[in-house]
């Protein structure tokens, strides 16, 4: 056991093992301080636990991205402001937040609030909305202040979370020495503590007994907070070029006729698509799962695989890891799971890593091996304690590695993925996934985020929340009431991280029918609406591939810079206070504000943020920043706004991308001094371009004439320039 | 710092500290077994922690009450089934409860659900209904099987309770021996944990890293478990007899003078009354508290009070424990608070005795010794975490006694009755107040509990759980929507524990006009309406005022016995099945089944339990036991039904209780051999009857003749019995 020693502020000294600690009556520790990484500086109070993000973390800090971030020095406040108590129930840290006109974002998918400040959150992975409590699929301990940094506390713990919403006691004994003055040492310390009666965001970390480390990032605005925290966390993301198409999922009890029906008419359409999902049915036991092909449906998944991957098709499997006992892993994993059942399935022990080894094998070795692409990881999220569904193991579960049940269940779904992602990168192989659950520190795993929400609001505020944290949303179009608003759904997908259309209770393909009650019960389109239907389908993920080289290279930059791919204009625009406000448009790309049109609407109004001007994508208006114009168009149009200065490839769309897909571009120049672009090339699908095998291809517009320069160690072409247009 | 030794079921040993305890891997620790009290026996898991309800109870163990108890030489079921993990971050006690058609009840004050089997509880202090989690005024871990015992884990931490709902994995692996073989010792700890995967009650207390004392009471049914419960808190508590009368708070802006006119209203209609409430109104300064009157609204509050005891009217006064910086009270506790405000007052340390003692001295010399009688300690619960208003202060507050934050919400309302308790203990006075939270081992403090819920499914829900676990419940009557509803809400709280009418927010008196918005517009009813109106409520307080020498009585064996005064049916029906899903029904008393319409109804059924025969009080009718009768009457009027052979003793009825009072008393005669009924004759309002100084006063029947029984050492007569009727 080995002992590390802390000095108490007050002189008192406290000695704390790494496990578990001895307390001093007000737990008050001090930090170690260390800068460990540019620009990012780690506090730690006591002996941070055992299972955190940071210690189960995918990849170690991108390093090489931070230079091209600004240098940082300095921390980007007093972090001796930051005060921590380690106590025998929990462990709690204080970080100030007195500038009265600071906003705080942050925290996770939170899809019912923008700005955090003032609220109580209670950071629990749920599958339902609590509230503003934060509670979602993405709980992240970390937020962005508008003073232009962030915070991350590292926990797996659920943190309570009180954003300069308490009023601590000597806001009402200031100014008065002769009340406020403490009559021992113990209230010297408490005194010390709330300095000036000002507010702090306070974290409460229940069950932790033993300390913590918090990571402060600096500047200078929201942005660079934001890159520093994604590269600190590995840097983003790279999906495979695949993955930036068109998903379709069908129908959960489709059977493999059904399958390749509603693959074909995909094909049939014309409507651009480069995954299918296959849903619940395809195992023989779910909820929970076998991990088998059900024969009744599927007497021949190796065919069906090969066909659709025939038709440009990469197939994703639906499954959950609740380990049914008809499953070939329950007998390699009963000793090596919690000690309560999930639908009477084993909760697998993903801290182990022979565990999460075993998993991933069986996958690797029976389904990998025969050309599935990727996976949605379904359920690794909780039904909040209101619901009393048997959904989850509790809080008090135990599982082998150690691991406590409420850290597991903050980090299911985290270490879920890596299980999963680790098949991939032993066969040189990227992948794209779907899951319901993730934690902090989760920018270098390709899954995106899906739930059951399902407003235009609430799929517009978890894009934006995303972005701050890490995180990658998918919303998913599942059905609609009316033809304008399944269209605006689908459009506004086609602008996410992931565009995905997720039909699991719909028997008939959408497109011949978007009313799920309908749809049920076969009442289908006319041929003649049909074909509108899917003619504007191939229009809005036409769209997408048309930029889909653009959105390849954004991926990249988030990859090796941190900078998220879709994003909230706060991280542009940091001076335009407007924007404070603002969660129904967002960055798509540097150069692409995207302001969908919301339910069945076809018009609303947009504010196109200072420090820029703005182009009608659509229209070639041109509008100064600051102004609100009023948008229209047709149901499934999206709203775009060219960034004034910006270079846009544009691809002849293709209905998937082949291996060998090469992509003909044509570059629009907005401005008379556009910055360079840079395209990405690679093969689009391995790991090779980590070790260089990329080029990068940058467009540059002067003297009225574009130039291509093409550098790297990539052999092939992926890109050809056709045209240039203004 | 004394060390005690426990032992590991694997034969490893840990060693646990007073202060804080090093952990095995598994957390086990084997108990400390102890009889505690006829029929009540305590495990000892690990080292308790220093605030919880047992260390901090009112009262020692009323063991004189369990004399008239079945005898219970061994425990009601094997103790060892139950066990415990202690570990960093949490404890968790695990009671077997492995019969399938066993049913659970209790966990507190719960308007939403009556069967607790099969919920996950999470046992919080809470403002408001979550779910069917327990959230309540009351929260209690305490619960009884039918099965005929109770369990009661002893802590002041927010208990997480699966109720019989988690699946074990050994139910998966059951009979599998390969695959269920452990491979290591731990392993075999966890499979000998959960046997044969057979359902459980879990208690996870998060935080408590140290270790709980859990209670297991006897029946042989629940009533005795009940009654052994209540008399380990301590017995039940003993109002005065004027807190049976009815009390009536007025609108909290009245003045001085319309206090006093809504008071002589009650009067000039001859409604009976008690208690008269004043509101926040009072206060110079409410939310927080100053505690001094507010000269503008009552300049000569003596005269005031002296007004309304010339109008038998005791005063109870509106409070709660959040100290207004202008409070005389705030310089004295500054240091004995919390280290965050609420409504900018102080929290006060109650589990610090010397605050507790300064909070008390204060209310003796400033408003007790001006003779007020009771006090209404309202907000000392919590908002859910998804109401983000600026309630209370965190789970992560510190005070000065070492108490967490946590803790001290669960316990601030019960430590703040014992504060104002003890005014009145020292003066040698009983009271009779409100509160608004209250944990377990309550049943000793004279306080109701009350909340906003107001359907009449909650009221009534309310009222049966809280008989469960030593709690007291009062349904309030605010305002109504209609004639027929504003009666059957008065008649429903007229067979409570408390009678309370509490026109807070209605600024006229409710005979005037009882619904709101018409109240506070002052659109009244005519004259006649207002007679008729008063004229009912004068009907229906005026029974329950036939009623009080009965339920002065009942009160009285609650508080020798533990048997509560107001219960469900299931106490003394044990096996009636039927009445397990049945919550619209209790006893009043030993003799009195009530069963209140509904809503605006005028009918309803009504299940007389199995094991005796019923008389309709109102009807005379004789009805065999397991039978479903319907009830119909007025608005107002309440369906009751006698037991065959009881005695129910009718006063005639007065408009209050003075200390002079006399009742006359009509005995009703009911069946054969009626059992014989014992009064409780003393002053009504000192503690004196605990040292003997009151009288019993049995009435029996036998060849058609009543006797009076009169023995005691009370000197006086409260009690005239001038007829018997059949």
């Amino acid at each position: 056991m080995r002992w590390v020693g802390l000095l108490l502020m007050a002189g008192e000294s406290v000695m704390c093992a790494h496990e578990g600690a001895e307390h001093s009556a007000s737990g008050l520790v001090v930090a170690e301080t260390a800068c460990v990484a540019p620009g990012v500086w780690r506090l730690r109070f006591g002996v941070p636990e055992a299972f955190t993000p940071d210690r189960l973390r995918e990849r170690p800090p991108e390093t090489g991205g931070f230079t091209g971030l600004p240098e940082a020095d300095a921390p980007p406040f007093e972090l001796g402001g930051i005060w921590c108590r380690v106590t025998p129930s929990r462990t709690v840290v204080y970080v100030p937040c007195d500038e009265p006109d600071d906003t705080i974002y942050g925290f996770g998918l939170d899809p019912t609030c923008y700005q955090q400040k003032g609220l109580r959150k209670r950071l629990t992975v749920a599958a339902s909305v609590i509230g503003q409590t934060g509670a979602s699929h993405g709980p992240v301990p970390f937020y962005l202040s508008t003073r232009g940094y962030g915070v991350y506390v590292d926990t797996a713990r659920v943190p309570l979370v009180h954003a300069a919403r308490l009023t601590p006691k000597s806001a009402a004994t200031k100014g008065r020495s002769d009340t406020a003055r403490p009559e021992t040492s113990e209230q010297a310390l408490y005194a010390a503590a709330h300095p000036e009666g000002l507010p702090e965001v306070v974290f409460d970390l229940p069950g932790n007994s033993s300390g913590v480390d918090v990571f402060v990032f600096a500047g200078p605005t929201l942005r660079e907070a934001v890159q520093r925290y994604n590269l600190f966390s590995g840097g983003g993301c790279m999906p495979p070029m695949w993955g930036l198409g068109m998903k379709y999922r069908t129908y959960t009890r489709a059977d493999q006729e059904r399958v390749l029906a509603h693959a074909r008419g995909l094909r049939a359409h014309g409507i651009p698509a480069d995954m299918f999902g296959l849903e619940p049915g395809w195992h023989t036991k779910a909820y929970s799962c076998s991990f088998v092909w059900s024969e009744e449906r599927f007497p021949a998944p190796q065919e069906m695989l090969d066909a659709l991957r025939g038709m440009g098709l990469k197939v994703n499997l639906w499954e959950h890891a609740y380990i049914h006992p008809t499953s070939p892993m329950f007998e390699d994993l009963v000793q090596r799971s919690g000690d309560y059942l999930v639908w009477g399935g084993l909760v697998v022990d993903f801290a182990d890593p022979e565990a999460s080894r075993i998993f991933a094998d069986y996958h690797d070795e029976h389904l990998v091996s025969m050309g599935v692409a990727g996976f949605k990881a379904d359920e690794c999220d909780r039904q909040p304690i209101s619901d009393c569904t048997p959904f989850n193991y509790p809080y008090c579960s135990s599982f082998p590695s150690g691991i406590d049940g409420d850290q597991m269940t903050q980090l299911y779904g985290y270490l879920y993925q890596r299980s999963i992602y680790s098949v991939y990168k032993k066969r040189n192989q990227r992948t794209w996934g779907d899951v319901r659950a993730t934690t902090a520190l989760a920018a270098p795993l390709p899954f995106c985020l899906y739930s059951d929400a399902y407003g235009f609001d609430e799929y517009l505020r978890q894009l934006l929340n995303a972005s701050f944290t890490g995180l990658l949303w998918s919303p998913e179009v599942r059905a609609a009431g009316s033809y304008e608003e399944y269209l605006n759904r689908i459009a506004l997908s086609s602008f996410a991280p992931q565009m995905c259309v997720d039909a699991w209770f719909i028997p008939n393909p959408l497109w011949r029918q978007y009313d799920r009650g309908k749809n049920e019960r076969d009442e289908l389109l006319s041929k003649e609406e049909e074909a509108r239907v899917a003619g504007r389908m191939r229009e809005i993920a036409g769209l997408r591939m048309q930029l889909l080289p653009y959105l390849y290279a954004s991926f990249h930059r988030y990859r090796t810079t941190g900078l998220p791919p879709v994003r909230s204009l706060l991280l542009d625009f940091p001076d335009d206070a407007a924007l404070r406000e603002i969660d129904d448009a967002f960055l798509f790309g540097d150069a692409l504000l995207v302001a969908p049109f919301l339910g069945t609407s076809t018009t609303r109004e947009v504010y196109l943020p200072k420090g820029a001007e703005w182009i009608g994508f659509h229209t070639g208006e041109r509008i100064a920043g600051g102004a609100t114009v009023t948008a229209e168009g047709r149901p499934g149009d999206v709203p775009l706004y060219v960034r004034d200065n910006r270079l846009l490839p544009l691809a002849d769309p293709v209905e998937y991308v082949a291996a060998d897909t090469v992509f003909d571009i044509t570059v629009r120049v907005y401005g008379e001094a556009p910055a360079p672009f840079v395209l990405i090339e690679d093969d689009g699908e391995s790991f090779d371009y980590q070790r260089g095998v990329y080029n990068t291809v940058e467009l540059s517009w002067a003297n009225g004439e574009g130039k291509v320069l093409r550098q790297g160690g990539y052999d092939g072409a992926r890109y050809r320039v056709v045209g240039w247009t203004r």
